[in-house]
């Protein structure tokens, strides 16, 4: 068996031989293999490959075992140019840095921390220390989370242990680990509006989710409210939402996700046709959330784990398609002279 | 049934009317009522009294149904001079604001949220999108916690809930909740401290903790370990902590508590004797762990509560001190003629 790590997942390649325990070869392809099929020929049918991106022009690649995204999203693969009989897998693992930075960001809009920091100087320490301001808990405050998910559990499961009372919109989702006060149906969205400290996002882009936050609904938050967005910008509607900033209506905004991004190296785009840095009440943060050293480490060892189940023929951990079996032509067995 | 609030607790009168539902005169005294008996002969054996200080100069003062302490500490308290017949009870709560303080503080030393909002800005986006560095998280980390009591459990809930291992140390503490990965006793504490990425101070200052963290202790620590300290600074040594931050030993410290406090109103001490804010490594805030709007909120709920208890004779909570029944005097029964 050979895992082809194709362009920016052969960056890797030494986490994932660390955590590898079947022993195989890990050869490194550059980015190009994923749209040519110029490597085509030294895959072969027992082998791995390992990729944000794969598309073929003329059809399926030829047969391999296993095609393993390095990511969640599969948007960079094109299904129909992975053989039939290939299996597709999946890695989360995001969802643990972006809780921590959804919790971080709540306890910071509470605590302020920054600000006590600024205040703090030996030479006026007496005045600072009478004159402290209070600050807030999230403790007794109530999440409202759109969308009850992998990365609204992570959130839930970490608000939880802080006493905060938890509201969640979601059509699908159970609470199967109890980790919510309550879980609505998206058309009781106002409710849980007005009854949320914070509002954060996570939930995917879908044709339904975009534009859900809108004028509507920030008129239906509390007028402390805080908007935590570390979803994907277009669920929330633009300009509605510098307008609820800018004018007040609600709290404030944590932003890491943005309207536009930059596509190649010399693309000037800007990422939102406002300057949402400018406003006091909104924190902007550059899509950081699950940007973490941990992460790739936690990735390529779940890959490496499952590598490992498909070596000694156990089931697959997060496989997104199945492989079709080969079906044997009835000739096979016929045309036998 | 009287309740006579002095001093500071007096500030609070309004908080405590609307949490108490027996019906009772609140009675607001002058911050001299805690050490004079000018305002004594007001009080009656019916009634309770809220405050931090109590002493008389010339034995106790007469007798009252409840000592009601609205904190945690029982220093400002001079025991001789309450009744025996007296019960007296403390509150707790300010573990919740000093436990989201030091979630705070860990994830803040991981993720650098300030950071990444100061490299945020319109015109650089593309740049800032393109060259962002990775951050850390605290999601498997170890938190080293020296005391495991209200405080340090507490923080233990929480950090839990983050996939952080917990190691406490801790003479006397039995885990009850299942929250430490383990407890140690005192004299294993440099093997805890050779482990903890955030070594955080959990324990009162008492003979035994005063300087229980010094150059030893540091050198022990991993070179990247940070100090969290939201109890008292003496226990750890000024010079040896201000040593190991300037020259780097280990990783930084998160410095809430401090070496001098202004004592009145002129009083010019410094916080310390090093100037620790000009240390980049260190975060100084200026004791504000607990220092929440809710705090006091939570507290004269408890204390409110505990008067409905006392009212509808159910036992108190927090009783830190029985009262002693009234003997009576043999020569009651023998005397009658």
């Amino acid at each position: 068996m050979k895992v082809f790590m194709i362009g920016e997942a052969a960056n890797h390649k030494d986490k994932l031989a660390a955590f590898l325990t079947t022993s195989c070869d890990i050869v490194p392809l550059p980015r190009e293999a994923a749209q040519s099929s110029e490597f085509d020929s030294a895959i072969s049918a027992d082998d791995v490959v390992v990729s944000l991106r794969f598309s073929r022009r003329d059809g399926p690649a030829p047969d391999f075992r296993l095609m393993h995204v390095p990511g969640a999203g599969l948007d960079g693969i094109d299904m129909a140019s992975v053989p039939a009989g290939t299996g597709i897998c999946n890695v989360f693992e995001h969802e643990i840095p972006i809780a921590e930075f959804v919790m971080a960001a709540m306890l910071n809009w509470e605590i302020r921390p920054e600000a006590l920091r600024a205040s703090f100087t030996t030479d006026t320490w007496p005045d600072v220390y009478r004159s402290r301001v209070p600050h807030g808990e999230i403790c007794g405050l109530t999440l409202g989370l759109v969308g009850f998910g992998r990365i609204g559990r992570t959130i839930a499961r970490r608000a939880r242990a802080f006493g905060m009372r938890i509201v969640a919109v979601d059509q699908f989702a159970e609470d199967t680990d109890g980790l919510a006060d309550a879980i609505l149906p998206p058309d009781r969205l106002p409710e849980m509006l007005a009854g949320a400290d914070f509002l954060v996002i996570a939930c995917p882009l879908t044709d339904r989710t975009r534009n859900l936050i809108g004028a509507a609904e920030f008129a239906a938050m509390k007028p402390t409210g805080v908007l935590v967005n570390v979803s994907r910008a277009p669920i929330v509607d633009e300009a509605a939402l510098y307008d609820a900033l800018s004018r007040r209506t609600i709290g404030g905004a944590v932003l890491d996700v943005w309207y536009g991004y930059p596509a190649g190296a010399d693309d000037r785009v800007a990422p939102s046709r406002f300057r949402f840095e400018e406003l006091p009440n909104a924190v902007c943060t550059p899509h950081s959330s699950a940007w973490t050293t941990r992460l790739p480490e936690r990735r390529y060892a779940f890959i490496a784990r499952n590598i490992d189940r498909l070596a000694a023929g156990e089931p697959l951990l997060n496989l997104v398609r199945e492989p079709v079996p080969a079906s044997r032509p009835a000739i096979q067995d016929t045309s036998v002279p």
